[in-house]
């Protein structure tokens, strides 16, 4: 595995998911497989779960970590090519990244969406730029498009919940007041469709995902239809991805809720947080016994473990 | 010892003392206590020596340390109950604080008063989220109220640099420009009266502590009169705890000089820095042979190494 | 060598060179030298390769890391002596660095001048706080006037591929937007006369530098006598030393590209980045086979580790 930045980039993905188990039964298995060895997580954007969860990660693996907070840290970076930087960039990611890959042996980095120009978002530019000038293995910490840690998680806490081999899983939007990246719900879709599992999503039209993310997925508009005999819901908002990166707050009624959840077979609820109560989900949902967001969030750690280990043993 | 948020988690403050002296002494006699196991330092606010002297101590016992700043590495935490999110906080507290305690073993959390609201500042709410949801001991790095860290390294400073068992101790309010939280004074008040040591607390009229933390304190509102034979001033500026939260720069003789100093028994000159140079303290006290305080922010590191010790050492 | 923050403070040149050259062989040779050593890294100002490079320079040695950003960490630190501290700085850095000694074993500082007050800048004033009051060995990350950290990486560039003893350097400055300082300049100057190296000066009339740091340089004005059969060309803008911190854009054509490079002797062409592209250098250079900023920037890590590993065998 010689990136993580997508479902794609991973050989095995049952065999991913296992190791992750495992290590959270037995997190210091391989304390000096890291010894002498640097992770950079360059971070254009804020981060709690990924900035702490990834950093336990390398520390169980004896890992040193060097964490920089690009623009308050030091600079922006510009991603153009051919400009003439005599605007408020005072470098070129090309310079910076490659400068990143002598300091470090794997890199995570974390670069939003700008929920603007759609193909350029869809282009990846800035995850790309790390991919071509780097040098070392590349570890999304989420990018314009998608949040592969996030659902690696979420499939190790699916397979740690299910009562069948075959739980029904839905995919549901909820209100937000604010425009958020589509990356979350695109990469849980092609993880779970990946892992061969039955997906249903649900949103109110013109809410549709990429079907590059999507397809194979059951798309229900019906969130009752949706939710009936779910097994495991995933609440989540994100900006409308065909009028490219448009806010809905038209659908009040998508607030996650204990009626809606009567209508499910006492499915968990599953969240990537950080969650707005009582606009995303109810208090009712979060404070009840079917939430099961703090246990995701505690998996990204064996998550981004697995992954760095894997990267680790074949640097061996 | 399971958090560390007062003098009243403490169980046994000589011994805590004694062990604080005795890691002075041998700061590397227990390196590999902490091996494996992650300290969170958390600022909702900023700091230096707090910062510095924690992560020192967690260093000194083979800790890792995860240091996250709130709203600049990440964002905002909502702390009320039962609101609906659709404001500028884009997380509750309930989960961020659920979340870091998946990720580390002790935590440490700064939270400044508001200084807008008494009732609501002296209720510690985010203090109190953190010591019900994070599931992990809680160490305060200076909360609403108290800082406890300062007040043990404090009292490890008193210890060394008393000449006879029972000093004249004098807390002595000065001048300020800014509205400063209580949490310093108090703290070092009710450390102090615990410890069995006579406080002498002086202050203009308006300015006096709330009594839950000076009760067995001497009032004294003649400030010659307070420090007439002290042996110790602890200089420190507070707004007003009755007309909550005001600043009094009614007071301009009450910058802490060589005049007053000459008051006192060659009294050592405290203070928890930051200083602001003749305004608390004049230049001649801080440059000259009293000033005392390098050797307090010194001593904040074995205060910080007995705590995280004594909590690891229980972990076992 | 008790202090790093120019090239007088090195006893021994060329042996230091030669260590930095033996560490990028075997980096981790020593990973046991720094073992319970902590470095302090005091950023007054944005890093990026400073930063990263210093952290992984003391991670190959085994030392704990605090980095520490004043001013977003903390808050801003007064410098002026028997100033009555009522106005917008919380601390004196007086107190504020010799708090920071009790803290660390090395400390790093880095600190820009303000490029308003020529004699204050070239006072070095922050940098000598830290001489005067930290009471530990310390390393400039940048100062004031000068870079050495970025120098000794330059030398050792130079080292590793000159073709003769005596190659021609070249000095030159560029064209920029904003105001720089003349820091990574003067240092230049001073380690390759230092060294024993010919070293030639190019700009345009008004940015002489200071003559302390170009005593035995050539200065040539026409540039294309100074490229000329030049081995090595530094390119690099800096702001005016005699009409103080100003900028000059009435130099388009001092953008160093490919038309200047076919005057010398296929020089490599070397800058300390960050690089504003097409103002600085053009992409034909920096995306060319002479442009060598990358092994200059990953020669930081081994400069440092140099310079910590003297100061760190020297504690023994």
């Amino acid at each position: 595995m010689k990136n993580f930045t997508s479902v794609h980039d991973v050989p095995d993905i049952p065999k991913l998911v296992n190791e992750a188990v495992e290590i959270k039964k037995y997190p210091l298995q391989n304390t000096t497989l890291g010894t002498h060895k640097t992770l950079g997580l360059i971070f254009l954007n804020p981060s709690l779960r990924t900035r702490m969860s990834t950093q336990k990660a390398a520390y169980n693996l004896g890992m040193n970590v060097i964490v920089m907070n690009m623009d308050k840290d030091s600079w922006a970076l510009e991603t153009r090519e051919g400009v003439i930087m005599d605007g408020d960039k005072a470098e070129h990611a090309k310079e910076a990244v490659a400068v990143m890959g002598e300091y470090c042996d794997i890199i995570g980095v974390r670069s939003f969406p700008g929920l603007k120009d759609k193909e350029a978002d869809y282009r990846e530019e800035m995850l790309n730029i790390f991919l071509k000038y780097v040098g070392i293995p590349v570890v999304s910490l989420e990018s314009a498009t998608r949040h592969p840690l996030q659902s690696l998680a979420d499939l190790v806490t699916i397979e740690e919940l299910k009562k069948t081999k075959k739980p029904k899983i839905v995919l549901s939007w909820a209100l937000h007041i604010k425009a958020l990246p589509q990356a979350v719900p695109n990469s849980f879709a092609e993880w779970m469709l990946a892992a061969g599992h039955d997906l249903t999503i649900t949103h109110p039209a013109g809410h549709e995902l990429s079907e590059d993310f999507t397809r194979g997925a059951i798309i229900e508009y019906d969130q009752s239809k949706a939710l009936a005999d779910a097994d495991f819901v995933y609440v989540k908002n994100w900006s409308s991805f065909n009028d490219y990166g448009a806010v809905s707050n038209r659908f009040p009624d998508w607030t996650f809720d204990g009626k809606k959840h009567s209508l499910t077979n006492e499915a968990k609820v599953m969240h990537c947080l950080p969650v707005r109560r009582n606009v995303v989900i109810s208090d009712e949902i979060l404070d009840g016994t079917h939430s099961v967001v703090i246990q995701q969030a505690g998996n990204r750690v064996f998550a981004a473990q697995a992954v760095l280990q894997t990267m680790l043993e074949e640097m061996e």
